[in-house]
């Protein structure tokens, strides 16, 4: 059972799902974890110094002989210097996100590096696709973490965004199961990229307590917040709280700053300070229950949008 | 082409398709359309004054021999009234919003009438199955008009909501073609319910400088607005940044109320004041891009959700 669609020859992969780089989950151990099991597996340089970085991309080529990608947040204080080992230690796939597409695509390109960005919006699907980048990720409201000021949810934004370019699209935010990758599929998508459900995955590096926090959530647990600074979807616990606070009263960006200190985001992910950190995740936590291998997690999306497709084979010719 | 799923036995429909109950869009001549047509349409109540709803049902039966329904929001003011016109009147079919199911529902169902709530989360969803209704509608956060607070996507919504009730479930926000009623049933649904697509009709009853300013939107021009009071999504314009910039500075629930005054939605909607009247519709006004017949609306989503159907059959027979 093989699928040979655009965004599984271009990264020449056996599933057109991607798992989401992540700060503080996706190290190399996920990353071939997914890489082995036939998806896209990408580490998240957004949380790594240059040189945990640089061991990351060894340590996964060691685990896995399958292509894998590096994800790089555009705004990264030293960016040049993740570009830097990013071509030194020959990676051939780069997912950009949050940031210009422009200042970069050009010279991943010339270094023969496949490059994907990851947009929330028409306006940068646009500029991405003048940026010369491969594909595009777009992701909706649904999403964990960082998040699109718009507020477009994939719904929406995947068809809107199909309309508007003319190179492959991969869709997420709100995608955790093969259902919702065959609805991804039928708004015009042509892969999926999925962060939350391998947030939980036994190889993530999430701190265990966030794990369990994620599973044991319901729907409506989750949140926008900092639409001031740049918006990020969060589970709600004290520091969420203390945000919403704020933002009720009309906090302006200096106090939002002020409150979200430093290394929010490793305090709670990393660490497991479940009430002061900030625990980012998509709405999609509502329907995780269980820590599996990445592997397995694969393979049941894959299953279940099989069955899904099975489904709709027999709803077409029922209908006939 | 005719297809008997659930939801269209329940109304004894020809498609799984309802056109949304829309405060000053769908009167009588909006519902016969839709149900002349072969879905099911809604005269929208909350907007009309008891009187004025039972001339619309009237007028609605002599437009129409096929079914069609009528929405009530549970907390409009005289809703003694207008459920008395309802049953009166001999309506089949109602859709309750806005409110608590366990109220209504029983009184409607003792009289023979097929019931169905609109909700937009778990909890809603559950306490409208014990309340006895026939069917939810789910309605995610992109959705156009009065919203929930936990802003669940229709992504992430559908599945959830099915994972929790044995109902049948129709899905409604982001919807305006077939390919997002495909991805609908993919995540679940039996049956889609649209709007905004519907209030570009030519049997609407909006206003058309409003129609004109629906097809004519793009991407990020809608907003969730006044989530002290009850959410409620809009197109952006002079009112809608006003309640942005008293939201962004702190406004408390009486400063929004006071600011939103008295009959905004009639006053944007329906008397076409595009700059201080409420405009109410979905983020897929994105997507619309003609004013059209509500006849060739429906043809249209249906012809098209059975070409994404007949690609999804081949991918299936391609990829065994």
């Amino acid at each position: 059972m093989e699928i040979r669609n655009t965004i599984c020859k271009l990264f020449n992969i056996k599933y057109p799902i991607i798992q989401a780089g992540m700060v503080w989950c996706s190290g190399w151990k996920l990353a071939s974890a997914v890489s082995n099991a036939g998806g896209l597996g990408i580490i998240g340089a957004g949380s790594m110094y240059p040189e945990v970085l640089q061991m990351h991309i060894r340590k996964c080529r060691v685990a896995t002989e399958k292509p894998f990608g590096v994800n790089i947040p555009l705004l990264y204080p030293n960016i040049q210097e993740i570009i830097d080992v990013v071509i030194e230690e020959d990676v051939k796939i780069v997912f950009s996100s949050a940031g210009n597409p422009a200042t970069w695509t050009g010279i991943l390109k010339e270094t023969g590096i496949t490059v994907v960005h990851v947009i929330a919006n028409t306006k940068f699907a646009l500029k991405a696709q003048e940026a010369g980048v491969d594909a595009i990720v777009a992701e909706g409201f649904e999403a964990g973490g960082h998040n699109g000021r718009e507020e477009t949810t994939t719904m929406c934004l995947i068809p809107i965004v199909k309309a508007a370019v003319n190179i492959p699209i991969i869709a997420a935010g709100g995608i955790a199961s093969g259902k919702s990758m065959l609805a991804a599929f039928a708004l015009g998508a042509d892969a999926v990229q999925i962060g939350s459900a391998f947030a939980v995955a036994e190889e993530s590096s999430a701190h265990p307590a966030f794990k369990n926090k994620i599973i044991s959530s319901a729907e409506g647990d989750t949140k926008l917040a900092m639409k001031k600074l740049v918006p990020v979807r969060l589970l709600k616990n004290e520091f969420a709280d203390a945000v919403a606070q704020a933002e009720a009263e009309g906090a302006d960006r200096t106090q939002l700053i002020a409150l979200l200190g430093k290394a929010r985001a490793k305090l709670g992910m990393f660490e497991g300070d479940l009430e002061n950190g900030e625990l980012e995740i998509g709405q999609v936590s509502a329907m995780l229950q269980e820590i599996k291998p990445a592997k397995q997690i694969l393979e049941e999306i894959w299953q279940d949008y099989r069955t899904g497709l099975k489904r709709f084979r027999d709803l077409h010719d029922e209908t006939k």
